[in-house]
């Protein structure tokens, strides 16, 4: 996970006399500020810059709330925009991991358990608690919450990368059949949600703006 | 609201072959991704920029779930989540009216409702109508959930300046005692919230980083 960093409010501490479980759960909203300093791969639709995981997860949680009735099996939209709401908590500390870097992934697991002991752990244990069981279960994708927050996850970065007519599909040695592996996860939750998504990957293929597929 | 910009769905349609509900809503998805470009007063605590709505959006959503024990009243923290996620969309046609900016304040309903009904209408009907109620009901305040949802909203940016030693407590006109009876609205929704509150404000106060309050 790299360097130890001081927290944010080491360098301007919260004042005396706060609740001390306030304290705590204060501490840890000021310092995942830092998700918004944890830029994605993804170019933005509405302006010439990459995406942080803040407004990525932002993103997504507006999506589970307008497309949750895509979901094949029925959800719990609440509890699945909590999913999304923490997900990536973890990049704070372990950094973002692209998906079409097989590298990273190699050494993801380790880096984000350990960010996750260290930032969670800022929370009171109960919170902490909480916060740790919904990032394991997006991760573990068991529930069919889970499966919807993922789906959400790689159908988001899909529609920037069409809306920039090729985006990270263009990252070296990715083709449009790789595009569509890392992508067919979307199935696992909606059938309909994973049809579109086919459908702009197809499309983007035909007008070159993936790599052709090795056939 | 400005000039009518094109929808970014525009620039770069969304392919032929899509159910029509669904892109409806992914063309509304894709709209939305401008909130990440309404800049803010506040400044960031882990970099030296002004916050974007989309960030503030997230971060509120995520402090509902972490703060919602110390709601005065039960709240259902899902829908108070949905608050959140939906309170700044307008700004994307009306921009962001700073909170001690009274002349903007003056023309903020007007500008607000039409940017609401252009954006909102991009949705399937029923969508566009829940969206709406979401956003009425968060602005009316007339649930314990969108109290809670402003509260969120209020105490966000006062840890932000917090953290900035001052951030916007330092604009034109603006004392201590603005400060307080800006964010007082914490106090409708959590008592332990708003003690907090001003404890922050307090010692801001205190220590210069606002204005002293005549008196
Ligand atoms: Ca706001």
């Amino acid at each position: 996970m790299g360097a130890v960093h001081p927290l944010l409010t080491d360098t301007t501490p919260l004042p005396e006399g706060l609740d001390a479980r306030l304290r705590d759960q204060l501490t840890f909203v000021i310092e995942v500020d830092r998700l918004k300093t944890i830029l994605r791969q993804s170019p933005l639709a509405a302006a010439d810059r990459r995406e942080n995981d803040a407004e990525h997860s932002w993103h997504l949680a507006l999506m589970v709330v307008l497309l949750a009735e895509h979901s094949d099996e029925p959800i719990d939209v609440g509890h699945t925009v909590k999913l999304v709401l923490v997900h990536d908590l973890v990049e704070i500390y372990a950094g973002d991991t692209p998906l079409y870097d097989a590298e990273a992934a190699h050494t993801q697991q380790a880096r984000e358990e350990a960010a996750a002991d260290r930032l969670f752990g800022l929370l009171p244990p109960d919170q902490a608690r909480e916060v740790r069981a919904l990032w394991d279960e997006f991760e573990a994708r068991s529930t069919p919450e889970a499966r919807f927050a993922k789906a959400m996850d790689r159908l988001q970065p899909l529609l920037l990368n069409w809306m920039a007519r090729g985006g990270t599909w263009k990252s070296p040695g990715v083709t449009a059949d790789t595009v569509r592996s890392r992508k067919a996860v979307i199935g696992d939750a909606s059938t309909a949600l994973w049809e579109a998504g086919r459908t702009l990957i197809d499309e983007g293929e035909r007008r070159g703006w993936s790599r052709p597929s090795l056939s």
